[in-house]
């Protein structure tokens, strides 16, 4: 377990989510995968002085790709996607066949999805969360304490508020996607092996329940759970939540100024909760602020 | 009932969803509102030669706001909106307070929402739709036949594709907003009346099943459903469609790149059925058919 | 349009839901059924002095099967049942195999399944509802005003309570079914053409807004939803609503005891909505009147 | 930890859901409870030769109240139940009052609600499970291990089928409830302390993915998940495969039949994920078999 101190820099060489196992387009997921032993993290980072209350401010810095080309790796798997029947969508339909795709991806010339189509570069980490207080959780799920969100706003810019809920708060991260659309419509995204680096501090005494984010336009809330409009219930409700609390608004007013301005991001629709971003721009929080 | 021929242009005089019941801040909704005698519509439109398996495609032009200011209104009403108790999500909490907000709004300067902050002016359509063959539906249901869908992309510069089911296939549209975020979250957007102002068009044979809608920088499908991943099912399959039966993509391939560039948009959060649209960026179809 | 007095007695020659058209094992559904022109119903019944805030009790006296046998009808029809994927859970997966199953059926031995397995005829009424105040509605569907709730319990020695919306009731019943499981699984029970026997009475100023059956053992409330626990959440509203208005209980009484002695029925997991009742023993009525 | 050999018999003193810690009518939920450390469990019990691709067969003996009167407790906890907002579905409106309820719990003369109303003592095991592979779960969740089902069935007389995941099994049981009605309404039974007396077989090399259950009456899969439509379907799609796998049925045909004859039971609506057990007379599979 590595231990840092609040502000230090951490640079990790992720996986991607299926741990580098399909290397050809002609493996089967089926055959090299072995559930539930896939999405492997960085982690756990024990941050000194991190304590339940706390909240860690994790900056994203910069994801660039490493490894052998093509990196860039995207499949269809049995019974798992937003488009057939799966695990808790329990179905008799006969499921699709597998399929698996791998891509080069470049920082610069972007994701090469067929000699007609490239994709920008646009690298989010995929799952990043600190410990539960009293359980050990799989890296596929996402919930009150972060985990595998699949938003693409985690992304360099972006400073992520994660709760802390053990001693050293546990950061963990990986699952790095080169590109992505809302919802990961077939569960996966272009995964690739990076190097991810974060610069991790810790506000004492700031507390709430689900992740936050901010970049240089939004400040956002992240919800996960099913069905769906429960995620984006509980994202709402937080944003809410977070204008009352430090940007002036009186609860029901800021009910009714999302009603006109927020905005929601579909992270997954495929894990075992869906995760959603509600956001709404500073402007709005400034000139709420300036009056 | 107003008979017209494709590539007519209309203008409609729309009144607000409330029918301009609510005339002041003071006014409680649940005095002046009487369900289900509410979201007023102009129409049937009945478009010569329409039969069922054609498709109207209607043009919206403009959208600009009618009438003594502030023309614009938004409300909190009992056991209505997206994170509050409803008759479907029924419990057995209070409900919040009523509420009123009237906004004045201008196309030019925008929805003054407060002496502190004010939104850009940005109109659509919240309620266009045919009729189902052998149904006569409240206009609060958005459904295949279109309806009550609070999309934003509803706007002018856009063309919505409807599916024709009964003869003439008679259009109605109302329910303008001047603004509304993600999800029209307690329910009503600044609804406002309105001149509104669209071409209608008449394509043969051409049929599918839920609405779709086209401007210059995507193609959308917009699903409506129950619980909310039905609803983001039924648009991103309907695209997968699509893309398959226009652009030359095989069905699979079309699936895998969703999920790396399809965007989704959540209209409403709040009606008897949610509504999103899912849509891909028109450059990467170009690319696909000039390979 | 049949026009009867309250406390009048209607015998109904009631269609299979699917009208009889699927005459042989060997018929395809996709090729005889024509959608929507499913599930027809016998009615509209118009109740002399029935208007709106007054209530229908339906007492359901007899149900016998009529015409030639085998007389029930089962199948798997495509994109339709709880175990596949469906319009609304719209999926890529392939659909399954179409399948036409024609079974006898006889109010004394039951209905002939298999050479080994013989079900208890236990018949019941799919369809029973009122008009709604200003919509004409599809007979798939069942909502506040009762319709397609495939719930075994409207079954003969049973009440049905059901709201009045507009003049004369406008009551419609169909979709008699000899055998059904909780949900309705594959989408079709043992549909059968019968003759249904009913009296009609009309109880004045007596409204609520989902329907509500009562029989010699339990109180029900019927609530018809998606997702399912929004059914289930609206039923035992209803049903402690009820208790608090009629038996005596306080509100959040009621509420906990029927956490220890409510029950739940799923009627369907197929429909437009999925209907459940909520019930609670006469029992324990009485016991609480008695104190 | 307790090593058992299969075969064994153990009697275990279980505590409430709320570890005894309510003690008076007086007592405030949010007061004494502190979550997550709630539902406390008697375990892990390591079974002797029990190893992934076994399955425990755990025969339910007896039930029976221990401690001093009022032995059971029921609450209503804010943000926690079936008929109110909670933290997924997480809305503004205010929460209940809180609310304790304690009650006498005699095996034979029942359960006391109240002066007026009386229930039987139906006791059965709330949660029960093996571990998952990976992960230590909170005793809150049920899923594929079992877990915090909440459902009635799983009761003296009966004997519940939990895979084996991890090796010596790992299992571990408690919140005993005296009575519970469909769906643990407002989120507590009748809790109470017990003595609880299991025999714990091993079958090797029966595995399945979720929990399963038989009685003298019926066999019974058990599905947890939401909404709660994908519980009512993992339980029946496990069902349907039992009997294809174990009982002569062609796929399609227990589909069909289950449509007809198939039992749903809903355990809770109020964890984490709500638990639906799915269930067939033996009646029609010894028929079967006989054929």
């Amino acid at each position: 377990m590595l231990t840092i101190d609040p502000g230090d820099v951490v640079s990790a060489e992720t996986h991607d989510a299926m741990e580098g196992r399909i290397r050809t387009e002609s493996d089967l997921p089926s055959d090299v995968l072995n559930f539930p032993f896939l999405n492997p993290q960085n982690g756990p980072i024990f941050v000194r002085g991190a304590e339940k209350g706390d909240c860690l401010a994790v900056h994203i810095k910069s994801i660039v790709p490493r490894g052998p080309q093509p990196v860039g790796t995207t499949c269809l798997m049995r019974e798992f996607g937003g488009l057939v029947g799966t695990g808790d969508t329990a179905l008799l339909n006969a499921p699709l066949p597998e399929r698996v795709k791998k891509v080069e991806v470049d920082p610069i010339t972007g994701v090469r999805w067929s000699d007609r189509i490239t994709l920008p570069y646009q690298p989010f980490i995929g799952t990043i969360g600190t410990s539960p207080e009293i359980e050990a959780i799989s890296s596929l799920h996402p919930d009150y304490y972060g985990g595998n969100m699949d938003l693409p706003d985690v992304a360099p810019g972006s400073v992520i508020y994660l709760p802390v809920h053990a001693p050293g708060a546990l950061l963990y991260l990986g699952d790095c996607h080169a590109a992505q659309g809302d919802g990961e419509l077939c569960g996966f995204a272009i995964e690739h092996p990076t190097v991810t680096t974060v610069q991790v501090d810790l506000i004492k005494d700031w507390s709430f329940r689900w992740p936050r984010l901010e970049n240089e336009r939004v400040i956002m809330t992240i919800g996960s759970g099913r069905p769906m409009e429960d995620a984006a219930r509980i994202a709402y409700r937080e944003l809410v939540r977070w204008m009352a609390a430090d940007y002036g608004f009186e609860e029901l007013d800021a009910y009714m100024l999302l009603t006109q301005a927020g905005r929601l991001r579909v992270g997954n629709m495929v894990d075992p909760k869906y995760s959603l971003g509600a956001s709404i721009d500073k402007s709005m929080l400034l000139a709420q602020a300036a009056g």
